[in-house]
């Protein structure tokens, strides 16, 4: 689906035109296109492709889906694949945007996710300036929103480590959700870091030593972005250095339950065990045994079980067995 | 056993030829040879090393077999071994197929497996093209034949970890063979590692600064197989973190499992051991015990019994240890 | 809000300054111009950055606070934050020092921590020899002091960590709290980790080959900070593989002393069902018991109990399982 | 103890000499001397070291024995010690051998080794083309010749670990004994990782791009050795990943058994707790309890006792517990 | 405290001076100054420093101690720091020295150590071919010794280790004590490894390509002391690599005891329980129970006791359990 196709002079919006009109205002160095699609079908993209001369293999990329995230450079123009993560209960969505960036055009394709990058063209229009740079703007401009989508993710992601270590050490928490919320949210965590990490590398690159054409004096801008990958990536570290130690603090506690209800169901044993015993005694069939004949000998029985049960009661209490 | 054994010239099937008749095609630097063979002796393998000019050192490898995948050079040649892994029953069967890639020739030898590359031969054929490029498109093509065979072989293994995670957090699951699921899903993991690992670094060098050769203008083509590979690679890095998680997460829940057997063990030791005391008391022989002289006697102590159990089943319940 | 403002020329201190006359003075290359901010707000640091002619990027960064550490080159100007870590209770607080330095000026803007840096600016001024060095010592010697504030706080941990050790090991620790312990300290070394581990890429680089302009001359002091930093990173890698053993030695003697009070519990159950054995024997109610009808037969059994019981023990202690 | 010195020309044996005779052929740069030693003793060396003029430090290495394997330049002479690993019994016994290689002498000293290299030797002489490549030529059927033995040793490692892998699944096997034996391997393992890791670095460089005057032409060869090596340190990583991953399932399974045990414990002691409390109840001593009266009250009670015994045992066996 | 301060020229010993005699000496680049101190004060330190013209940072660092071992270049000279570690009873203690080395002079700086370098001197002063070189051969000299003094410590540490495992497969080990052992080794190695680890990287360059001016020619002597310092290394790496398997092993074997103490409590209980069950049995007080008027019927009942007993003690002698 056809978002919209918009030509740029000079940092600012010239004209809405026609997809097959495309090719006419490529031949003018000093304008620029940006197109954008949304989960176009095969016939879109390879339309497309003609019309911006973008290499079959890229085309391929965009067409398939479900590609890492990279930055590859075609001649002079740059391929950018992007994962965009959106919540949805529980879960993390993933979806992706490429984005075909040339000398004067930008083309990004949006697939399987909800919120749109109008916000992103809307902020480029209002900063001419900056826009007057051209494409590698616009491309740094959508790397930029995508990468601070992820914050939020990462903050809910933390939040809910928060909620979980708290579950961890109260004393009434469950061990099974915990492992299990634990489990689940490290999934999750490998999500953000699929989509995070293998930008690292690529976009090192923009803002480094040998920048590619279309990205001269933007240096900053993409440094910026690498920056924020690097903040986001070491809170993914932190994170999963956390959720790990946490699993083996969390079979600690276990442990450490298991030897506590051992004790506590070993001292109510005991406050069995004694008494019987003591019953037991009293139940033997010896001809001479005294205490048998008192008239108070089973109170006193029954009174020397509660007593020793109440001292074992108060011991064990003391000692934390109960 | 030879398969085919084919002249090409500016991307077109010229001749079948005879093996012996390869030299003179080699002569002529504006066609190439593109060879097959299968499981071949190594009579075979010495004859075409003659043939072909190969280094005794390569010949040696892929008459032994059992080698890493590897890229070598030797001189303006390239020597690549990949494995073929194929799924088989619960297993995974790893093949080999070692390819000679000369100015003018190519030399493929597939050795171990079932399917074979006859669909790569049809596809060049198709795309004239791109088979102009000579033997070094050819290259890439089996390449990119051997490593999409992988991802269907991860997929599996991604499936049957997810079985096993539902598995391990079922209430009712087998903790024991869960275990032995994963360890031997590792074990299969580690194959396919095998495969994809040792590839990477040397099929940079084929999209990076310098290029072998029969490689150039083709540096997106390999560039796309290493994409390709680093995806793969993600996934088993991602797979093996998993697998490591799961067995530490499998080894709490069997201590928890531990914890609530024995929980519950002591509450049926509770409903068995309390009557036992009460039976112990009224069996003692104290001359003066009135209840045992009540005609309802038994019936209390028996209904004693009996609620006191109820109600602790109550208890135990309520307080789920049981 | 502003603390100071103040111009140097050839190491001594000229005057103070109001913000709105440093345009005046920059012009000037012999002169420097040394700014201090405390919690800005957003339209001060607009200000200075027009003043100094900061880049929007670098602004934007101090605005918002929460930064990796990290330095950034900004054409001939370096752009540097640093977290200035202070022990709130039991917790570890962070605050931001972004500090701008360029030729001939040095903008420091703190945020969030209590404990200024005035010492900073004594100590410098009592050495106009090093001072004349410009605005490149003076970024030294704040990096130093904020390097060196460090390492109470990683004393504090390792202290805390020693005294863990010991709880760990003792017979009458809580491994509960151990645990705990061990946790919050993980979670304040992380806190140290990552206000320590990014400055190390940046700061070698100051100390390296590429240094920028204001920095050299400089080479053996940012060198020194360097290796201060190298110093503290080897710390807390230390304490973080002792947490880490810590963790799993404590599980392991949990388990022990799971162990040990299993065996505990086993004796005491022995010293009350051998007698209970006995009593229940003599409770049998065959005719023809000759023990029953001797006289001395319940003091003989009682003895019996005692008597299995002291030896039992005597064993089980022996046996240390008492 | 001299094993053999010979002078070779032109790839071919020309003459069996003394020792004392080897600085007169050294001066002709045609021919070159290989001489082998075993187990000398200072003397030996020292002499060796004056007649080929080699490098104090090196000749204190061979004299000291248990380097670590390296690769080490000195001039344009190379230095290279090897680990020769020898299964003796269950453990693995490590030699050495140290070769000298210069211009036009190989010089190798073989200590704590069974096993000779006379092989080696008679392969070189038995191809005089490739031994007029001269002492590089002979570095390389030396080193191959070491390195090819390590296959078979890794070969027993991982049969070994296979062994141990079907007792950690089988229901009978001995967890400690397993244990044990991961324990061990793993010791193993680290003899073999110390021979083969330290060549990969030094070998690289014999096959890299700065190759040793000496090994000139050599590089294929030399790269053979690497690849290799390669292969084996892959070998090791697997082994011992695998031996990482045993040792925790191993302990996941324990904790199983333990799991198991009890509830078989428990199953027993209910088969008996519930008979011992209906024998109870009918030692109560209540005047009025009609059953004991009954003729066949005793017969039923203890038939009840099997009953539900019987009724206890089938459920338990049912659910797994016996 | 002066140790001794000696001129020497051409390789030989010239004269004792004093220590304001030095700069003299200093101007004649010919001969070279040796001075050594032992634990200055911060004036003897500073007044060497205005002798030779050092660094003030680096007279800094040697005033402070508890340094990183290190290598710093100053212009020409070199300031180096090494870590003494001496056994103190079962603790390692460790000292400093920190030796400054100009084109001709030596400064070594002993801290915190009992034994001395004598022997270096000595050593030295015997081979004059050697102390030719001038102060690089000394600096060599030095660290080669302190290196070779980490060996024994090392030992020591291998041959605790082994002691340590060799109990916890014994089976009447206490793993209490084996991980207290196994962490206090870790914590002693961990010093070991600070000594080592930082030098590597440092003195990899005095070997290498980039030599400082006072090192040429000494090339293979500084590989040497790397060479050792890789060896040390690798015995670090491999005795924390089996620390680790060590602790997790000695874990699991706390596991398996727990489950063997577990089989013998159980059948220890048994043999209680199931003669208390007999004689509950034949407690009861049913009136038609004919074995209770048999005349053998207590001795019968006895015997059932205890046969029944003595065959659960075969079976469960014969299963292991007890």
């Amino acid at each position: 689906m056809l978002i919209s196709c918009v030509v740029y002079k000079d940092g600012k919006r010239v004209a809405d035109i026609l997809p097959n009109q495309i090719h006419e205002y490529l031949s003018d160095p000093a304008c620029f296109v940006w197109v954008a699609l949304l989960d176009p079908d095969d016939a879109d993209l390879e339309a497309m492709g003609r019309e911006f001369g973008l290499h079959p293999l890229a085309i391929e990329d965009a067409k398939n889906g479900h590609q890492r995230p990279k930055i590859e450079e075609y001649g002079n123009a740059l391929f950018v694949v992007l994962h965009i993560i959106e919540p949805m209960g529980d879960d993390l969505h993933v979806g992706e945007i490429a984005v075909f960036a040339g000398p004067n055009y930008i083309l990004s394709v949006r697939s399987h996710a909800e919120r749109g990058f109008q916000d992103v063209r809307a902020r480029c229009e209002s900063e001419p300036d900056l826009l007057r740079n051209g494409s590698g703007y616009v491309l740094y401009a959508l790397m930029d929103a995508v990468v601070d989508r992820y914050f939020p993710v990462l903050d809910a992601l933390e939040a809910e480590l928060e909620t979980i270590e708290e579950g961890i050490f109260a004393r009434d928490g469950s061990p099974r959700a915990n492992i299990e919320a634990l489990y689940g949210l490290k999934q999750r965590l490998g999500i953000t870091k699929h989509a995070i990490a293998p930008l690292l590398e690529g976009i090192s690159n923009l803002a480094g030593a040998r920048v590619p054409v279309i990205c001269t004096n933007l240096r900053e801008y993409f440094r910026d972005v690498y920056d924020h990958l690097l903040r986001l990536n070491q809170t993914i570290e932190s994170i999963r250095e956390t959720i790990t130690t946490a699993i083996s603090v969390n079979l600690s506690l276990v442990s450490l339950q298991e030897n506590e209800t051992m004790k506590r169901l070993a001292a109510y044993a005991a406050l069995v065990a004694v008494p019987t015993l003591i019953a037991g005694i009293y139940g033997m069939n010896f001809e001479y045994m005294p205490e048998l004949e008192w008239h108070y000998g089973y109170a006193l029985a029954f009174a020397a079980m509660i007593l020793i049960d109440a001292y074992l009661f108060y011991r064990l209490r003391k000692s934390k067995w109960l």
